[in-house]
C-alpha cells in the first residue's frame, strides 16, 4: 500500500508477512498466563499468585531517527523518545509503568555519547516515577559503522485486569478523541530521510531547522490519558505509531465497527505537510506511514466527549464510530476541504 | 588489560568508563522499589503491593555471533542462545523466568529468516515454561547492510526476596562449583572473528567445522542450578559472560574474600585453546575475554561441595574462597601444570 515507503527501502508487506510467520512458529504453545497475543501494542501476563493484576511488557526501538541524531551529534533526545514511546505503548491497556531497560548497540563506544543517551532515558523514566532498571551496551565494530548506533528498550508495567479497556464495548456513535502529535515521533524516518537530504538538515524550516522538526521529542501521553480517564469512560486507546491511523486504530475496534476521521478537525504539523508534498504521498500512504498530527486516540461515549477534551489542552474530537458493513474499511479519513 | 580484544576493535576500558558515566547520569534519582544497582547481571524491583517478591529484569544481545550465523545462513540457534543467556543472567539471583521479549533489527526484512530467529526464541522460552510475550522487528536499511541483523532481548522473572543469594555469607573455605561451558556462548566473538577468518568457517575442526564450534549453543543452567540448590546451600552465583572469570566472579564475593581457581580441575574447550594459541592471549586476556570452559559458578560451603557436584553431570569443584588481603586480586587462576 505504501509505495513511498517501499521506495525508501522499507517493506511494510514483508513486515506483515513476518508477523504472520511469527504466529505460525509460535503457535505450538502459549503460556497459560498470557492474556494478550502477538500483534498488539504490548503483551499482558497474569501475575503469578495474584488473580487481580497483570504485568505488561513491550519492546520498541527509535528506528532511523537515530541516524539524524547521530549525524547532528544531538544525542540527548533519543533516550526520552524511546521511553515515552514505550510508555504510550503500554498506556493503551491502561498500564502504569514500573521499569525500563535499554539496549544500546554501537560501532565504536564513546562513553560520553552513551551517557547522553542513557541520561535521556533516565530523565523520561524519572518523569514517570519509573525505574531505569538496567540495560546493555554492546560495542560491535563488525556490525555498525563507527558513528552509528541502534537504540531499543523494553518497558514493564502493571495493570489491574479489571481496568484494561475492553474494545468490545465500543459501539456506533462513540466519539474518537485525539491527542496531538508534535512531529514524526519515532516513525517514518526512513521515508523522511529519503525526502529530506542530509545536506538540508540545517536548512531553516518553520522557525527552526528541518533537524529541529525531525528531532522533535516523542511526547508521553500518560498524564493526559489519566486526566481523561478521570472524567470519561475510555473504552479503547491506540498509540499512533508505525502504520499510522490506518493500521493502529483498527486494533481498538470490535467487529462490526469502523472509525471515521474528519481531517479538518485537527491540524497537520508542517513537517508532515512538507513530506506529503515532497513525496507526493497518496492519502493511504500518508495515513499509513505518518501519524499526520494525531499521536494517540481514545474512544469514549459521545456523552463524555466534551468532558474528555475539556480535561486536556489540545485534545480534540476528531471522529466517530459507525457500523462497519461487509467490505468497508476499518478506518476512513475524510480529507480537509481546502 | 585485554590487548587482543582491543586489537579486534572492542575497548573494554571504554565499556567500564561508560558504566561509570551511567552511574553519574542516573545518580540523581533511584526508584524506591529498586533493590539492585546498575552493573549487576540483572536489576531487581520490589513488586508493588507485595512485600515478599521482586521482579527481575535483564536485557542482553548475542553480540557479533550473529555475523557468523548470518554469513552461514544458520539462523535457528541465535534465538535460543539469547533466551538462555538471559535466563542465566537472572538465575544468579535465583529468579524464575516469566516472560521474554525480543528485538530484531535488520537491513532488509526476510520473513523466513526473521521467523527462524523467533522460532529459536520460542523453543527456548517453551523449554523454561516462559512466555514469548512480544517483540519488535525493525527494518532499517540505512543502518544495517541487507543481510546483517542485530538481535537483543529482555527477560523478566520473579523471585522471593528471601531466596535471593546473599554474597555476604560467602566465607574463606567455601568451595567454587563450576558448570561447564560448551564454547564461547555469546561472548568473545569480535575477537574470534579477528582470529578465525570468514574463509575458514567451514574448515574441519574437532570433528566438525570452525563454524560448528563457534555456533555451539549457549546452554541454560536453569535446571542444573535448581538441582544443586535442592541439595546444597548456594551462597552466590555468577554467569560467566563478557569479562570472563576475572570480571564476573568478583561480583559474587564480599569484601575480604578472593576466589582461587585451579585450571587443571576442568578442561578448556578446543575452540578456546585454538583462540588462545592464534591470538597468543596472555592469561589475563584469556580469562577476561573468554569463559575458558566455565559457564556458571556457584559458591557453596565446603561440606556441601560433594553433594552439589553429585547432583549434576559435568559439575566440578574448580576452586575455593580465601581471605583477600590488601592489594590482592579478587580472582586468581592457577594455570594447569602441563
Amino acid at each position: 500500500m505504501s509505495d513511498a515507503y517501499a521506495r525508501a527501502g522499507v517493506n511494510i508487506d514483508a513486515g506483515n508477512e513476518a508477523v504472520e510467520r511469527y504466529r505460525q512458529v509460535t503457535g505450538d504453545w502459549t503460556h497459560p498466563n498470557v492474556l494478550g497475543s502477538l500483534g498488539g501494542f504490548s503483551g499482558l501476563f497474569r501475575l503469578p499468585g495474584d488473580d487481580k493484576r497483570a504485568l505488561v511488557g513491550s519492546t520498541d526501538g527509535v528506528g532511523t531517527k537515530i541516524l539524524i541524531a547521530a549525524a547532528l551529534a544531538r544525542y540527548d533526545g533519543v533516550g526520552a523518545d524511546l521511553v515515552n514511546h514505550c510508555v504510550n505503548d503500554i498506556l493503551v491497556v491502561s498500564a502504569t509503568p514500573l521499569f525500563f531497560l535499554d539496549y544500546l548497540a554501537v560501532g565504536k563506544l564513546d562513553p560520553n555519547v552513551a551517557a547522553a543517551i542513557v541520561a535521556g532515558c533516565q530523565r523520561a523514566c524519572k518523569a514517570h516515577t519509573m525505574a531505569l532498571l538496567g540495560g546493555e551496551t554492546a560495542e560491535m565494530p563488525g556490525l555498525y559503522k563507527p558513528g552509528d548506533f541502534d537504540l531499543a528498550g523494553t518497558i514493564v508495567g502493571i495493570v489491574d485486569i479489571a481496568a484494561i479497556p475492553d474494545r468490545t464495548r465500543v459501539v456506533p456513535g462513540d466519539a474518537v478523541v485525539a491527542l496531538p502529535s508534535i512531529g514524526l515521533h519515532t516513525n517514518g524516518y526512513t521515508l523522511a530521510r529519503a525526502l529530506i537530504g542530509p545536506d538540508e538538515l540545517l536548512t531553516p524550516f518553520e522557525g527552526g531547522t528541518f533537524a529541529d522538526a525531525l528531532l522533535a521529542a516523542h511526547p508521553s501521553y500518560y498524564a493526559a490519558v489519566r486526566e481523561i480517564q478521570a472524567v470519561a469512560d475510555v473504552k479503547a486507546m491506540a498509540h499512533i505509531t508505525g502504520g499510522g491511523l490506518l493500521d493502529n486504530v483498527p486494533r481498538t475496534l470490535p467487529d462490526g465497527c469502523k472509525a471515521i476521521f474528519e481531517q479538518q478537525r485537527w491540524s497537520v504539523p508542517p513537517i508532515m505537510r512538507e513530506l506529503v508534498r515532497r513525496g507526493d504521498l497518496s492519502p493511504s500512504e500518508r495515513y499509513r506511514t505518518l501519524n499526520m498530527g494525531i499521536g494517540f486516540t481514545l474512544i469514549v461515549p459521545i456523552a463524555h466527549a466534551e468532558k474528555a477534551v475539556g480535561a486536556v489542552a489540545g485534545a480534540k474530537v476528531v471522529g466517530w464510530i459507525e457500523r462497519r458493513g461487509p467490505g468497508d474499511p476499518a478506518v476512513v479519513v475524510h480529507p480537509a476541504r481546502t
